[in-house]
């Protein structure tokens, strides 16, 4: 699937960004849930409607009507009947950093701004999405889900937070439980656009100023368990033991080095969490927990990553002596960019003397689920030593600005070329 | 150092032990926070004491001196000037076995019980001992190192249990802090004899009643922490990554690759703990513990493996890109068993129709400390399964009886020869 274009429409205004107005808001918006430079602003919290509340407010101040929808995303739309959308979330995780989701917000913000000051004209407006919970307070992006109809509402009501409070319980402490899901719909938004910090390391390494998101890769998470047995761990000769432990470390050897082996430019793994039981020095584990995850750009290769877990886990076990279960425990589909979008971008970035380098996204973002239902395109500025979900999380001022000209050029040329639904 | 022995003295009688008291005094003491099948006595709490009340009941009832001392041993003796020690302990870890330690001290209490009613005669006499808080609910070895000397009562009295009461406050409570601490004394203690449970799998496996302790191993426990660097782990190239549980896991499979090139016949090691920082499926650890603990009787192997594991966690942390730090966090000597001691019992064994095997402990117990002082004796019966520190301890009531009469035998031989101090 790529976007269609038509000829060049004359009555769409040039989009032009005032980056102190820019990097105004989006201060003023990090002042909400202040924690020293970084931000803490749990979705549907007491804080985070608060911002929600601000975020309106300027909405309506830039010209554009307002709703607030029945799972706190606050979508802001320009007069017309047909609408581009631009998004991505104002929450984060806890004690996270003052961009992540709010830039993207911010900038669509102020590309509805401008479009409006500069008249509005033509016949496709903008339609700014804060999407509500992205980080999944309740459940990882909970307001792309219900935006694109892909959330079954009354199993999510049961959902809780940290605290332990319902989901249902919130919305009506919040006053939105009464109030209706807004819903995307194919015949008004012909595409989707989302910027967001890199959240890596690799544009800063590279010195770039742009990275245009090839695809969202996909993700799959494996539960590796090891069954042994307890035994102690001085009482028991080496040769009578079946140690869970030792059985997972070469696990994880062996898996890293089929997966260094296979990887494409773009695979990543990790294992990030390993538990022990009972977990005490003088005791050789009965039970050991490994929790593999891989991402990459293929779902064939995060196939055949899969296979081997299965495989490997099952043949180690049982060299080791001991059993073993391997099971799936999470998974996205890797979410491929629309081609046009990206070329926009990249020549919108050639053009405000920006290079661009073609990446893809290591992490999720309301994209990803935008992008099953609609051109998607995503963009990305650096990320200072590739630091997020941390209050040190930051960029510099002037990626920032650079970020909003070549969106803000990007979406002139296509408000101008897209074929209307 | 060997036990020197002299010619018979005929005065001693011959020590038979009565199996159905006791068996019933060892089912007696399990009562005592009784716990299922196990026993729940947690040194100089409540029931420890009530349980050390009833045991200096039951050493009075039979003929013998008791006393308290200033830290819970209780220690009761025959009225001879020399005496022949024999003991173990009656605390237990929180819900463990109901022989453990309890079952040595209630054959000590039998021995004396039997050496009394058949007239007590001779120049020899027994002293039995429950060492308090073997357990380490204080400090491991508590009853066993104040007995001997080597512990610094002022340090010992800052310390604290699971709740976190000071020893100090707890020695006030049970009314003990004004007492002294009984002492061995070389005038008058020629040897120190010792049964437990085997707390492994080895006699059972091989179908054999008694086991002679030839060494209790020495242990040293190890503290590898691997440090690099907390990233996103779908937004991190593999090649920016600075992963401390990657080294980790490295780490352990060659160390036990090593361990079990190098290894004697008795040789353990474990690695039960592992603790990854932050420990999340989707953050690169930045940090990783590992406790690596390893047993042998040989001084010079244990040895040549902590250098290993100083060398080879630097070597790991180097080729995967971060830093290491090693460090000793528990040692102990391996402690030698007295041939002249080893062979009564095994002749005892023998006479007794119990074929016996020469083992390492690989277990510590009281008598590792006493064998720095004494010509120290140490005998196994078989634990079913190679269960200990576990509800589910047991052991055949015909093993423990065995047991009982083998100590019985070489005790009586013992008393007829030894040289007097």
């Amino acid at each position: 699937m790529s976007l269609a274009v038509v000829a060049s429409r004359n009555d769409v205004p040039t989009i032009e960004i005032d980056s102190d107005r820019l990097l105004a808001d989006m201060r003023a918006l990090a002042d909400f849930g202040k924690v020293g430079s970084g931000v803490h602003r749990r979705a549907l919290g007491s804080v985070d409607m608060q911002a929600r509340g601000w975020l309106a407010d300027r909405m309506r101040a830039a010209g554009l009507a307002v709703e607030m929808d029945g799972v706190g995303n606050v979508i802001g739309r320009t007069p017309h009947a047909r609408r581009i959308l631009i998004g991505s979330h104002t929450d984060t995780v806890p004690n996270g950093g003052w961009l992540d989701g709010a830039m993207g917000v911010i900038y669509g913000l102020e590309l509805a701004r401008a479009f409006m000051a500069a008249g509005g004209g033509g016949e496709i407006g903008l339609e700014i999405v804060s999407f509500s919970d992205e980080e999944g307070c309740f459940a990882a992006l909970l307001g792309s889900h219900s935006f694109v109809g892909e959330m079954d509402r009354d199993a999510m009501l049961d959902r809780v937070n940290e605290d332990g409070v319902r989901l249902a319980d919130t919305l009506e402490a919040v006053g939105l439980a009464d109030k209706a899901a807004a819903r995307f719909d194919p015949a008004i938004h012909p595409a989707y656009l989302e910027a967001h910090i890199e959240q890596g390391p690799v544009l800063e390494a590279k010195g770039l100023p742009i990275g245009i998101v090839t695809t969202i890769v996909g993700v799959r998470g494996w539960k590796i368990s090891f069954h042994g047995q307890a035994d102690h761990a001085g009482t028991t000769p080496m040769a009578m033991r079946l140690d869970a432990g030792a059985a997972l470390c070469d696990f994880a050897v062996r898996i890293a080095a089929f997966c260094r082996r296979e990887s494409g430019t773009h695979t990543v793994w990790n294992g990030g969490d390993i538990r022990l039981i009972p977990g005490a020095h003088n005791v050789v584990p009965e039970r050991a927990d490994y929790i593999f995850s891989f991402r990459d750009p293929s779902a064939a290769l995060l196939d055949r990553i899969a296979q081997e877990v299965e495989r490997l886990s099952s043949v180690v076990a049982a060299e080791h002596g001991v059993t073993s279960e391997a099971g799936q425990i999470f998974a996205m589909a890797p979410a491929a960019m629309d081609e046009t979008l990206m070329g926009l971008m990249r020549d919108a970035a050639e053009a405000e003397g920006a290079p661009s380098l073609d990446m893809p996204s290591g992490a999720g973002h309301d994209a990803m689920v935008l992008a099953r239902h609609v051109p998607t395109g995503m963009l990305f500025i650096p990320s200072i030593a590739g630091r997020s979900h941390h209050v040190a999380e930051d960029s510099a001022p002037e990626d920032i600005v650079t970020g909003a000209r070549v969106m803000a050029r990007a979406l002139t040329t296509l408000c101008r070329t897209i074929a209307l639904p």
